[in-house]
């Protein structure tokens, strides 16, 4: 048993790879690291660049070269991982690879308590976009949520694991409380929903923010959930007994790739799970839930992050070669360039942030 | 051409990737980024830990994979690095297809004058166990050095590379002189070097420091190359006017892996082409050289971590299972667990480190 006690320090990050740019582990590992966390990196492509880009070179890794890493680290006794997080991944069987892995690390477990941190990023689509993954991945993440810690999953991929649609407060509600009840999911955020605006008047949310700018709405909730041998139990909860919190902060302005995995990363590395229960165990209280903080530095960051790259997208344009005559793949490949994160440039905002977006009780 | 135009703070990483653990590229990207560089990652291979714990998983990738990904990086124009680092290679084809890139990247530059700094530490084998590479290897090494600007062989690499035998001061010397001349290499280090008792006393090297520990010695050297339509010229040198420095640090007790890589990381990113060949362009200064410097920083960093490293080893080894019956494959693996470097925990010593051992002119 000694041998499976999870190391403190430790976050087995399973994500997409690309040489040159920010995204899944590239995006995620270095601030990871900044935090003091050590992280054990396992990349499931190497491309030389996102795909946003059009054109790229590289490799989806298949099931069994993944697997085949998972056996030799556990032949050394290095499956000892206090955290876990897994972003892209580029196949069913991929999927199905993690899931085995997880189920095996949770059996390891005598309880929850003290268990593994599991960030599940159930990474598929979006809502301008669409399901972008093979279908066959839908159902591999919805057996997985069970085995999950924390789910970041945008609205999209809100409404595939639940078969719900988002359109008001009352379908968002029975999103989350499918997700604690039906897949018995601890902490659960919604990274980025849409609601009419008499819902966001509702909750006390704006549209735009005080300085003009669009408003985006982020909304989280947790809930208690109980194992008996090992297995987790239906949490006994209601509609009317859901917290849910919520944060807004301003959208920026086009698609900059990487930021749902950064902010999935910086979540689980800034999560402190003591005191996790304390808003629900002296309900007069109700402070912010230890995931809600988490997210609050996690959007603190990603804002100062983004904020230095739009600084130099100017820069950067005015260095690029004259557009004048490029084709269109060229303009698109130059566009995605100017918006890859400046990660190493923004130390100071993942070291310490600024929290200038506060997370609050929906209705409260 | 503008799109040619190297980006200064970018640097193209070639090595190994282990999912857990710091050789390779986990030992370089860290640091590196640390220190402020885009570094763009490419994995040689990716295996579940270093090789040296006796059992792991994973794969070398191949040529055409490597090649597909540098094509990816060119048609996207993100070939444009100011500076390039490579370590360990799974094959000689793996080699050759770097040695494509970087004819190349030269052949794009108009001069060497700023052009790519490119550290080329050829990874082959060391004095205690001879070559680990196949032999084929080698070859193709010898011919990328005149490509290269900075190496960093150990003395068993030097020796392979030119054929010489370090026995003594003047064997160090020709090795040296034949790496400058030869081969056209602008800054050689070799990064440790075995001198008889009477050479060390010669060049004023001790064998062991004042606090008792045993010395590592290493020498380096740098020599203008003057380009011709191109082309490198060899450099009009003799054995007379070679400036040999020399640094000595404490020999730390036991294996550990992955120090090259950093140490080779380190002396990259610490590497200030400004004011290079002042020592020789007023002789009467004979102040270090920039490469010089950049190895007292990498060594003081090296330390520091190291020592971070050795504090720890008693704590991880009071945590680790008892082991009373293990076998010896198992007692590996244990002890390659305690010896992976603290990279993560050692902000400080790689952002500030603190030099303790100089540089210094051999013979002055």
């Amino acid at each position: 048993m000694a041998a499976n006690v999870p190391d403190p320090s430790r976050i087995l990050s399973i994500q997409s790879h690309v040489v040159s740019g920010y995204v899944g582990n590239r995006s995620a590992t270095f601030p990871l690291q900044l935090l003091g966390w050590d992280v054990d990196v396992t990349n499931t492509v190497q491309f030389s660049n996102h795909t946003g880009y059009g054109r790229w070179g590289g490799l989806r890794f298949d099931a069994e070269h993944l697997q085949d890493i998972f056996d030799g680290l556990d032949k050394n006794g290095l499956l000892r991982y206090s955290r876990m997080l897994t972003g892209y991944m580029p196949s069913a069987a991929v999927v199905q690879t993690v899931l085995s892995l997880v189920k095996k690390l949770r059996a390891r477990e005598g309880g929850e308590e003290g268990g593994l941190i599991y960030l599940l990023d159930p990474v598929m689509g979006d809502m301008g976009r669409g399901m972008y993954v093979a279908p066959e991945v839908l159902p591999i993440y919805q057996e997985m949520l069970q085995y999950s810690t924390i789910i970041t999953p945008n609205q999209f991929e809100a409404q595939a694991l639940t078969g719900i649609d988002i359109v008001d407060l009352v379908s968002l509600k029975k999103v989350i409380l499918t997700l604690h009840k039906k897949h018995k999911v601890p902490h659960v955020i919604i990274t980025s929903v849409e609601l009419p605006d008499a819902d966001l008047a509702a909750i006390g949310a704006q549209k735009t923010l005080a300085d003009g700018r669009p408003a985006m709405l982020q909304v989280g909730s947790s809930c208690e959930i109980h194992l008996e041998a090992g297995e987790r139990q239906e949490p006994n909860l209601e509609e009317e007994n859901l917290q849910v919190w919520s944060i807004q902060f301003p959208e920026v302005q086009g698609y900059f790739s990487g930021v749902g995995d950064m902010f999935a990363a910086l979540t689980l590395g800034r999560f402190h799970r003591e005191g996790q229960m304390a808003s629900q165990a002296n309900g007069a209280t109700k402070d912010l839930t230890p995931i809600a903080k988490a997210s609050e530095l996690a959007i603190a960051s990603l804002q100062g992050i983004l904020s230095n790259t739009c600084k130099v997208i100017d820069q950067i344009e005015k260095d690029l070669p004259d557009s004048t005559g490029k084709d269109e793949a060229q303009e698109k490949v130059d566009r995605m360039r100017r918006r890859e994160l400046r990660v190493v440039q923004s130390k100071k905002e993942i070291e310490s942030p600024m929290i200038v977006y506060r997370a609050r009780w929906i209705g409260s």
